[in-house]
């Protein structure tokens, strides 16, 4: 059974609040962390739920907004001095690369560690990572500065031997591996074919993640993220503000669960709420009307990639 | 009566932990606010301790290591999204101007006030900010980087007019002011002189606050903070570990507590802790062994500079 889930660790907007935190989330994919976005503070979550920070390998940053990113330097610098040694991806716009050498340089800190770092493409969507499991694209998004969300996005996986049919059947071993990617079975001295589809049951569904954030109401995204397992979209705003989005190039609520429905989410979870909304429910009310299976990214909640 | 007072923001060292911030100080001097470094999450801190951010005018960043300053580009932003026109003074090493700039303008942002930037001088002692009450000099203090402490110094107070005495010689009020300055009285039509000595007290004594981290042990900075009321030092390590402030250019508690008393300081914070070290105790009880009158300096700890 495949662990994927995402951890919230902030979901402010612009600035942090006494009970909430700028943007970063935490993916786990059976036990290999992600990391996306990085605002003010996020080393400080990270220690709070206990995680490894040298168990991070890939850190995706989505854009230059300081409250997507203004903690990736304080997460370097601890890193280097917890000794590590193994490279770390950081993905993200290529300015990100300058900003990080100017600090370094200015600091006269020289890291341990190498830093690979990815420039993500603004244009089209594009891999940006992919190994055994997974692969996640940059997901081109609609902001005032170049933003690209992020497509975490399962591998088919192996279909499931049917034991019971196997053993009955005597199929040996050695073959089990090829009947899981698919292939029939062929017995070589009678040179009789067992279709795959008797031998294994379908494998369990891939399952896939999707974050939006910072962007304006967009539909070109709706065809990258068609069937999206979890939706993270931003909802910074109500409709009844929804002038400001004009200017700030966000959403309303209502826009993302728009988002969410014409892409076949199952679960959308909103989040970048800005501060002038004491009660946040009425973000997530508002996004219900049009997609009922909306849920509150607020800090420390987890939720199943499924 | 004159406030003056120190609240500790953070004591750690290098990264922060559960308990510990990074370097963090807001010196308050009759509700005029300063802030001392500004590492990761300061804008955090202060709202915790409910300081309105629109009256702090004057920040001051000691040197470019991370755990110093990460937090101020956070802090500046919000400043801008809270609606700020107030200009806003940054004393600091000449290079942070260039990341705090490279920032800015990666992120399209133009703040709505305005920044004026003072680099600080690292050879020699300089006045950096001077207004009716106090003046604010570097500390060029010994680090692997330019680094520089900051001395906070009460200007001479104002004579106390002893009114019975005034009263029973009969000098007229249009005289106070300049009693207060340390002028003699000369009364007009006699022209008898009273010494102002016989008119007045001596004012409240003038108090000062120095903030000395990070520093090796560096003997050349006690003429400067000679007699200061309180010195804050850094105290990164204890003598058991003394080979590591070769390299790292910091301090054990024993030198800090020797800086004290070569200072004649009345009293010594110590912070800047290692993470190292889970009793920090062992560091208050080596400084005492040198300066009784020391003590840790501890986060949302408030110390009187008197």
């Amino acid at each position: 059974m495949t662990k994927f889930s995402v951890l919230i660790l902030g979901s402010a907007s612009a600035s942090p609040t006494l009970t909430r935190n700028p943007s970063a989330q935490l993916v786990n994919i059976n036990e290999q962390y992600y990391l996306v976005d990085c605002g003010e503070g996020t080393q400080s979550r990270l220690r709070e739920h206990k995680i490894k920070f040298q168990r991070l390998h890939h850190i995706f940053i989505s854009h230059l907004h300081g409250d997507h990113y203004l903690g990736l330097l304080g997460l370097l610098q601890t890193m280097h001095l917890l000794g590590r040694t193994l490279s770390l991806n950081i993905y993200g716009p290529k300015q990100l690369k300058e900003i990080i050498d100017i600090n370094l340089s200015y600091s006269h800190s020289t890291l341990k560690y190498s830093l690979v770092f990815h420039e993500t493409n603004i244009e089209k969507p594009t891999i940006l990572l992919e190994n055994e499991q997974i692969t996640v694209s940059s997901i081109p998004l609609d902001h005032r500065i170049p933003c690209t969300g992020f497509l975490f996005k399962e591998k088919i996986k192996p279909r499931i031997v049917n034991i019971e049919e196997v053993n009955k059947l005597g199929i040996p071993k050695y073959a089990l591996n090829k009947l899981k990617n698919g292939d029939d079975f062929c017995f070589p001295e009678s040179g009789k074919i067992i279709k795959n589809e008797v031998l294994t049951f379908n494998p369990e569904p891939s399952c896939s993640y999707a974050y939006c954030s910072d962007t304006k109401f967009n539909e070109r995204i709706i065809k990258q993220i068609k069937d999206v397992s979890v939706l993270y979209h931003e909802a910074t705003f109500l409709e009844r503000d929804i002038k400001r989005v004009v200017t700030t190039y966000h959403s309303t609520a209502r826009q993302a669960a728009e988002i969410a429905q014409k892409s076949n989410a199952k679960l959308l979870i909103i989040g970048h709420f800005s501060n002038r909304y004491k009660d946040l429910n009425l973000l997530l009310n508002e996004a219900k009307l049009v997609f009922e299976h909306t849920v509150l990214g607020l800090e420390n909640l987890t939720f199943e990639i499924a």
